[in-house]
């Protein structure tokens, strides 16, 4: 076996399914929401699929659909298309939606909350623990069930708990203050919405930067080259 | 002049900077990113930059820069780099941030009332009119400043005052409506968190649709990426 192993995927293909370590990481990136589509697919009970209804969907190409899957392996028939439900529950293996996550949200402004509030974190196996804020008013009380702690306890919380994921939602200028105690705490991710760019070099924790900001950007772009494309049409 | 014109890109590199109609989509994404480090790079002083160190600090590759900056013509010169300054004032027109654009709000609850308390959308030059629920305890009040209105009203409101971007923060139960009086108002363009997947056939109206949890899966997925690259190595 050990000769099979080392090409790249291989080894992936018939046991584990835990992806090649060259999947290129823009696909990575779009597996989420394969799984998503194929999540809500399930529940109308569509049982299988062809890569062209699927690319139509999430309107993309069809031949990306099928290029995205085949660095995996690939799990669809030729003349039959893919079996939604198995290619769910594969998808969902890759991605380790199987695995249980344990997370604190620190700041407890409007954003901690509205993410204390949502079953975003549940549907994807991450249990919110805690949450954290320095407001005398909040710390002590309960959100949505969930405890508020003061920040000062954050690491020995995050240490004494094994806690997985940071959850920042503090303003700016706390948000490297935290990420230090949530790194000593020994948290293993960061969902970072501070709104700054949070780079860990030569560090094992992992990063997700959420930029709002961004989409609001190209949707305005989007609606400039409707508006562009109008006008140059009348004229 | 009309010849030059129909030579995709040819025009509008040389007059308007409108971004040529070929433009991968990809890359139109990946504006906002640029123009944000580029923002930043402003304001510690930094005057020019080489697609390498620019690279680095967004952590893509060198040819990568110079492929999306060359889809507008490119800014770069051979020995020289990028001129900060130019190139984010030119990223920042091809995006259309120095327009002037008006949303509202839909739904005034702990996602919302974020919404209505970031700088985010003075920054992108989106001045946000009102917020609109359906509570009478908070209809009729103000949010951060931001008058709350009656959601029956919000279709004439958006119609009356020209509103250009409707931002949805309703649960998913009630999108599909807000999302039809938003359209009948006439607003030219939606940012969905509603956490359903938006998609407008046949219509101008452009959508950027919000999935916070595509991004919380992508970190698990990277941590269980390095978990199991730390088990590999270990025996």
């Amino acid at each position: 076996m050990e000769s099979l192993d080392k090409i790249p995927g291989i080894y992936d293909r018939k046991e584990t399914l835990t992806a090649p370590i060259d999947v290129p990481s823009v696909v990575i990136k779009r597996l989420p929401r394969y799984h998503r589509y194929l999540g809500d697919l399930l529940r109308t009970g569509k049982l299988r699929i062809s890569s062209v209804e699927l690319a139509h969907l999430m309107n993309v190409t069809a031949s990306q659909i099928r290029h995205d899957l085949n660095c995996f392996g690939g799990f669809g028939q030729q003349g039959y298309g893919y079996n939604v439900k198995t290619l769910h529950a594969k998808i969902g293996e890759l991605l380790g939606t199987e695995e249980h996550y344990t997370a604190v949200i620190v700041g407890a402004g409007n954003l901690g909350r509205a993410l204390a509030s949502t079953h975003m974190f549940e549907r994807r196996g991450v249990d919110r623990v805690a949450l954290f804020d320095v407001c005398p008013d909040i710390v002590g009380t309960e959100i949505y069930g969930i405890p508020v702690y003061h920040a000062d306890t954050l690491e020995d919380f995050c240490r004494e708990h094994e806690i997985d994921i940071g959850v920042l939602t503090v303003p700016k200028e706390a948000a490297y203050g935290v990420t230090a105690a949530l790194i000593a705490g020994g948290v293993r991710g960061i969902w970072n919405f501070a709104n700054m760019e949070l780079k860990l070099e030569n560090s094992d924790v992992k990063v997700e930067n959420i930029h709002l900001g961004d989409s609001l950007m190209k949707l305005c772009y989007d609606m400039k080259v409707e508006k562009d494309h109008k006008k140059g049409s009348q004229t």
